[in-house]
């Protein structure tokens, strides 16, 4: 049984305030009609700060595809390291001891994929599994999570390092002013985010069972327009509403487990809005405040895209862990519209080792290089 | 234990010949003083054809990144169903039998993924998972097959459909002048390619182990310089050499596996060029025959990146199975640079029924949208 433990979390140390966002979309489409809409729909999201890879006024100018790109590239060799060791730190292992690395990302786009670069860089294994995956969108860190799940099935001592690395602010497009982007203007932040799924031991979601469901008839509703100033988002208006529709699905899923999804201990979603959490709440039949954690993610960083799973997952752990045995969701939501999903109960390794509850990592962990604890190999792999 | 079956391929209508290519690159760079180079090495790949999607005149010109990644997603749409069907048909599945969706491409881009335009436009089940892969390039043939493998141990009766689609000539670039560039614009081809990797029955290769190596500091060698121009493909001259490295590993992987590399009964490796497939043939020791398959490809199509395993496969199906039990390995190679190495065994489902045998599909196969066969579910399903 494979555990998805303490997931690491940076964002970077730009800050955009809500007063500020809504200052620029002031300055910038003050002519434009939808501009009132805009800004209550801003408002209205909760999201009180994001963080950006650049200084906001940096954003705002778009430099090119390539350049924005080679930004990508190299905030994401710089940011993404300390996230992993401190991820590989709070499932007490090493980087040698993983088997397949997801890297999960739709705000950049390299060949070879960041996945390449990490194995040579931190000293991974040559033989590790690299598994990139840009096309999945916010929906990406649940379906990290359950492939995860399925590789660790597969190889039962199989340890799976996922990284999330979405710097959503670089699919800024200052020439997009329909509502959809505005909103997305003041709605979306940057974050790095690596969590560990370790094949044997480790203390946080056993993985039991998972699924993938795709909305009928809402493949247009997220997506990106390609061009030759990079990916455009584009935001349907009816993207709020999805919860409806897949709420009993969630329901099904959580009853063919034999629990029931008005009764979980732990609820951990994609943040994609202020309506998602609200809907799920109603349509579930759930306390407001069992989403307490993905809201919390979303007033502090904004949505972050694939990152949000783990940024509310390790505020679950920061709050004090679930009693072991508690029966939780962790979902992730996306384009298609596809909802990933994965069904856990908590469990709790070996006692914990004098680093392992470190607290909470906020903010920048750079410099954190944290020594790669337990080197020493799993006693079955893959291959 | 799972079974790669038949694959289905397509190739597009338009051709370009060898006294074709040479023609154009000896019009477009007259000046270059490269180009005896780039011709020598040209007509020294053995490609005498290649397949394009649009015919050989429009592809010389270059529309815009946006342009281009739409005449991308509709070629798709239109060519990938009827292989769809077909490989489903050699898999004696429907495609509601289909668990897992694994599309790989790296020469356009959607999000949401061409997996979400599947699901809805095949009518394959909502709760179809999804594994689009875009940045493993002529390595993700493999590793699809690998990830098949993967997901196949941890739920032994599930389906696995994998698409390649490949339209390489859409990433053209008639400003690249370099040699690898000019080499480029005479090696790579166009096509689709499907297979299924069943959970139980079939015939075709059981899928017994699987492996992947990342060559260390080779990183540069085969990469995608991203611009608004779309994504410009870059080979370096050491390309060539990288079967001296590997081959070492793959005799490894091999022995470990208590077979000998240089006595299998069939080798399906990726036709990267003909270099690719003299060294393994020395390196390995094993008859440069051995890879006639991979190098019937390469001549009759060019390097269809990673839909080359699908089609070395398939004449290998074509010129009459192995002996069942017979061993061999399936490989991949892309930038990274990644090896994705599988080791399979023939196996012999049940007795082929009539549709089964229907003999080596080439061309199109639109209009063939044969029935899916056996539309029944299969009797345990992951989730």
């Amino acid at each position: 049984m494979s555990t998805l433990c303490r997931p690491a979390v940076a964002v970077p140390e730009n800050i955009v305030t809500l007063d500020e966002s809504i200052d620029v979309a002031r300055r910038l489409h003050a002519d434009n009609p939808r501009l009132p809409l805009a800004l209550r729909l801003i408002g209205n999201t909760g999201v009180r700060k994001r963080h950006l890879v650049q200084p906001l006024e940096q954003t705002l100018r778009h430099p090119g595809f390539e350049a924005r790109n080679l930004v990508y590239e190299r905030e994401a060799k710089r940011r993404v390291p300390p996230v992993v060791y401190q991820a590989l730190a709070n499932a007490e292992l090493g980087v040698r001891d993983i088997d397949l690395l997801i890297y999960v990302s739709c705000t950049g786009f390299t060949m070879p994929s960041m996945t390449a670069w990490l194995v040579e860089a931190l000293g991974m294994r040559s033989d590790t599994r690299q598994l990139p995956i840009a096309q999945l969108g916010c929906a990406a860190g649940g379906a990290a999570i359950n492939r995860a799940h399925d590789f660790s099935t597969a190889y039962p001592d199989a340890n799976v390092l996922i990284v999330a690395c979405e710097f959503c602010s670089l699919c800024y497009q200052p020439g997009d002013d329909d509502i959809g982007s505005l909103l997305s203007d003041g709605l979306f932040g940057d974050a790095v985010a690596a969590a560990v799924v370790r094949g044997s031991g480790g203390t946080g979601v056993r993985l039991e069972r998972n699924a993938s469901y795709l909305i009928p008839h809402t493949r247009d509703w997220i997506s990106y327009a390609v061009k030759a100033t990079g990916f455009h988002f584009r935001l349907d208006k009816r993207v709020p509403g999805t919860m409806e529709p897949l709420a009993p699905v969630i329901t099904d899923l959580v009853s063919r487990h034999t629990w029931d999804a008005s009764a979980l201990d732990f609820y951990v979603v994609h943040a994609g809005g202020p309506r998602i959490l609200d809907d799920l709440s109603r349509f579930l039949g759930v306390d407001k405040h069992a989403f307490r954690h993905s809201r919390a993610t979303l007033t502090e960083y904004g949505n972050i895209a694939s990152a949000v799973v783990f940024d509310a997952l390790d505020r679950l752990f920061a709050e004090g862990e679930p009693s072991v045995g508690g029966r939780g969701i962790v979902a992730g939501f996306g384009p298609g519209i596809t909802a990933e999903m994965a069904l856990g109960t908590w469990t709790r390794g070996a006692p914990p080792v004098e680093h392992h509850r470190r607290g909470r990592t906020r903010g920048r962990v750079a410099g954190q290089r944290s020594a790669p604890v337990h080197p020493a190999t799993s006693p079955v792999r893959p291959g």
